[in-house]
């Protein structure tokens, strides 16, 4: 029994709402139960200089936590002078996600930077962020396609993501903080709406698994990642 | 006429949502038209170095601004590696508005953290922060009431805060970003539920300006802080 | 009776002594009792990014305290590794003030760094530099002129400062070290030669005040500026 | 045909070699080809300070590029004053990798930090580590059971490391830059002597893979490893 | 001809000035023509963790300079973020230069910190910088000395430091700054009251020396360093 | 008798070898003994902003310890985030000794780089880091004759370093870690192949010196500077 009694392959209440920070081009305040996340979509008519001059845009991303997202109070970063290794690790993680589903040739010489603040967080920040990032992307193309700002599409296809993890002997899908930090093992498959796979990170935290019980979390999360596709494209229909 | 069409003394719509973030002990959502701000008190039982033993508490606050908060992306502080120039200004601020109505000896030798996040800025975000902080700090003392951590009363009296200025001429209240940037004239007042002064920050951006333009701008804080205390005490009723 | 045993409305020895560095375009050592501040003037012909070709100059300042400018040694910043947020929050403070009052079109495409060194501290640093920093901007600006590198008039007026507070009831003049840490209420002023107000900045550092004792420190101020402009002219003349 | 002429499971000349630094008690020069890694393990009676009094110790990681170990020269981290993203992202896993095999509870209140310098990189720098990092921590472990500081078995398990990724259409074993750089995935697989796995970490660098794919470098990944294992054992005889 | 028209063997105007600032345990101005150092010292009752418990003191020093204290704007150290390389050298060099003549043992566990900041840089600065650092720590030991906090006797001798180098291939001591920019040779000694040498640094700015040449140095340092040990004397008589 | 039963005048066995980085224009592993330094140069097309436009090169160093380099470990500055006292003070000196020996404007318009990086140290790390440096710097000028991309000799001399104490009274040659920890007075000694002086570096690090005492110690460098010199010239034939 998981301690949320949720079913193995079930996921917490998701939601995905649109539009809700005024000035951005894009945005969304993503949640995974108690895991909230707000996503800004910002576009911006410059490059980082190694990019410039070369017919394609970028798409970065970067990931914050609010000080009292935790159960108790994390340092600010900004106070603390630096970014932590956990935060370095996410951000390059949600750009690389985010960059493998766009054309980049297509988007045009301009960066898009998607901005994650996990404002509570109760387990899989990283995976939420990933599938909010890709709403608030989405909806910064369309905005700039109501510009009549690109020719061809940009998108190829949707991308989310999900964690999964051995709990308790069994593998269960999307983990709450309470089942993430007793898990054996965690997870996290950032896929796409057709089903492949853009980015694996499995690790052990305390036995090392076997190859049966890793494509059994793939499994599971093939069915998360459907369930999240079909959430995102209603959340933007 | 303001930008906005509202009276000259005229408050934007203001709330002030209590209970917004699951770990806090204390939390308000604040908003004063367009401009929101997230608070969160922090309470824990540890004091700076330089003030352990001495039998009294402390009360200081953080501020930040999400990247896109603003009509054009901000450079995330955490990445620039450190805080810029004005949020130590305004979190100095805080820190010091919150402390002048709370009595650290009766607090005992704990120290509250006060996190304001802004996540959409449309003119006094800092305004905004104390009128917010200072229903956070209360939720965190009935917190610590409710399970008997206090002997004396803690909280003096309300504290709230709101900006004026001089637009087009005129001394109006609580300005917008429209307005702030125009105005010849920036005053923030820091005042209690009596009407007493807390501080007082009057810059003239343009002009520099007469003592009674100033007394006409202290004449309407006044108002406006009558009008924010009273929502104060509508949130923690 | 005030520790010095000066009368309630009685400055300081104040000297303003100019040509004090032998490289500055403009210097001054300003002297409020046993409060040293060593300002220099510096003309560059560069602006900072994003500044460039708006036809207009500006005016920054640098604050600094020697380590041993106080009772027991500060930490230098440069091996701390940043500025502290006193000093960032009084810098600040300095640059607003003199930019109230010079004509930035009639600068040109120029900046002026004003760099105040606190030599020795005694209470009002901050005003001590802002009025010596006037001065050192004027010489700086009268370098120009007889360079003839200036077709307009720059400074529109005076400008000078000086703290107030309420030590032992009563409003007084020009805090020392001794009244300011005893003072339950603390202002600085910052004004024109003609007695405008460019900057106000009151705090309660114990007991909120009210509007009363607010206007007697605005009168005291008043008188101690016009003596302040007075000592600027004659430094200069 | 690999540009190396390598067959597609055929690792690059490996090679493991003890003891090549004098102070350190463990060591390890390991060389994939042309990539070197120099390996140092260090044993401390000390903890980090979140760690100590709970009975067990600790084993982290530190990774360094020399700034001449690449075709042109990066720039020195220690000179700009932090660690890249991509610096960190490896440390973590090589620290994580490393205590999946290690008892820490056997190995008492001592941290072990293992440091991987790149003396020059050809691809691969983080499997390289990984795998000769086990190797200076057992010699660190024999050090110490020599000196009788060991009760019980403290290392559980080989670990070794290895990427894969998928060339011109073909799953290939042990990348080296040129195959990297080309590669459309990548994977690496951390795992253990008897075949179980640590960590997987599989990007699409350009076209999302599928579960097939993916399964065909997972196995490729087991061969490569268990060589890799082989040699280990060799080199610690 | 020298610029500055002195003799070969002639010292710049020096100047050692005690008692300059109002807090310090002991201070100087020390001027060296147009290079002026304000210098004081700091007693603390406590050490550098690394040296505490081993019944002897430290001296230690730090060095800076004002921005405008050179012909261009320096940046200021402390909004840079670092201390330059440069003057790190120098703080170093000045904390050695002292503790050679100092008996920590009879110092007991106490620190004393010299601070040297440069007001005016006209060349020399680290050599008036030793010069005046040994007056300001001479006068902290006789606050020390009227307040029976020493048993024994701690000063062992004087501490002096010119700079000497080869101009128009003459050599020539005390190097002001139109001679250092162009001298061939730089060398700084630092000697004792009884003309032991503390330290020497010779530099070949652009052709390497002899011996010689070096020895001429040597011996004009003799003669420089005998006239501020001189002055050192008269000082603090 | 010196611990290491070598001679007064006798240098520990000193290897030079080429070519030992795959990527580097020239490279060299210095060897004194115990003490390893990996040498890389790095030529590259562009000039640091102020020198751009001049005419000439320039030549700068850069220096590091690995962690584990030590007896103890050492804190890697990347992590610490700044480059401490001793590495700016080791580099600067290595460059400049390199200029020394340098025809800059023969070089043309471009920079080399210098990399020492201690992998184990005994003593005398930064004299065996500029003598190996030379190595490098002339690997790195026969690199580019090779590609015709000078018209003049750009070497002018050999460069080669060397450390001499006194240790138990007696004058020694080339310092390891145990006589250095115990010498009464330390010097290196930077030189030409002709035995010019580039650099000396004297340092008292307990009893002053006198004049004789630093005669034989230049001595003693010399004849060591020579051999060192004739060693270069057969890793170089």
């Amino acid at each position: 029994m998981r301690p949320s009694r949720r079913a193995p392959d079930e996921l917490r209440a998701v939601s995905l709402e649109r539009g809700v920070v005024k000035y951005a081009e894009g945005s969304c305040m993503v949640k995974f139960g108690d895991t909230h996340v707000l996503v800004t979509a910002t576009l911006e008519e410059r490059l980082p200089p190694w990019l410039k001059g070369q017919g394609r845009g970028w798409v970065t991303a970067e990931y914050g936590m609010l000080p009292r997202a935790t159960l108790e109070r994390t340092r600010r970063e900004a106070s603390a002078g630096k970014q932590g290794g956990r935060t370095v690790e996410i951000q390059r993680l949600i750009g690389r996600s985010l960059r493998a589903a766009i054309d980049l040739e297509a988007l045009g010489e301009r960066q898009i930077t998607v901005d994650c603040d996990v404002i509570q967080a109760d387990g899989g920040t990283r995976t939420a962020s990933i599938t909010g990032a890709w709403v608030a992307l989405a909806d910064c193309v369309n905005w700039m396609k109501a510009r009549n700002m690109l020719k061809a599409s940009v998108l190829r296809d949707n991308v989310a993501a999900i964690s999964c993890g051995i709990y308790n002997g069994t593998p269960v899908l999307d983990l709450d903080y309470a089942e993430d930090s007793e898990a054996d093992t965690d997870a996290n498959f950032v896929m796409t709406g057709e089903g492949r796979i853009i980015e694996v990170q499995g690790t052990a935290e305390k036995t090392p698994f076997s190859d049966d019980e890793f494509f059994a979390l793939m499994a599971l999360a093939k069915k998360g990642v459907a369930r999240l596709v079909d959430l995102q494209k209603m959340a933007l229909a």
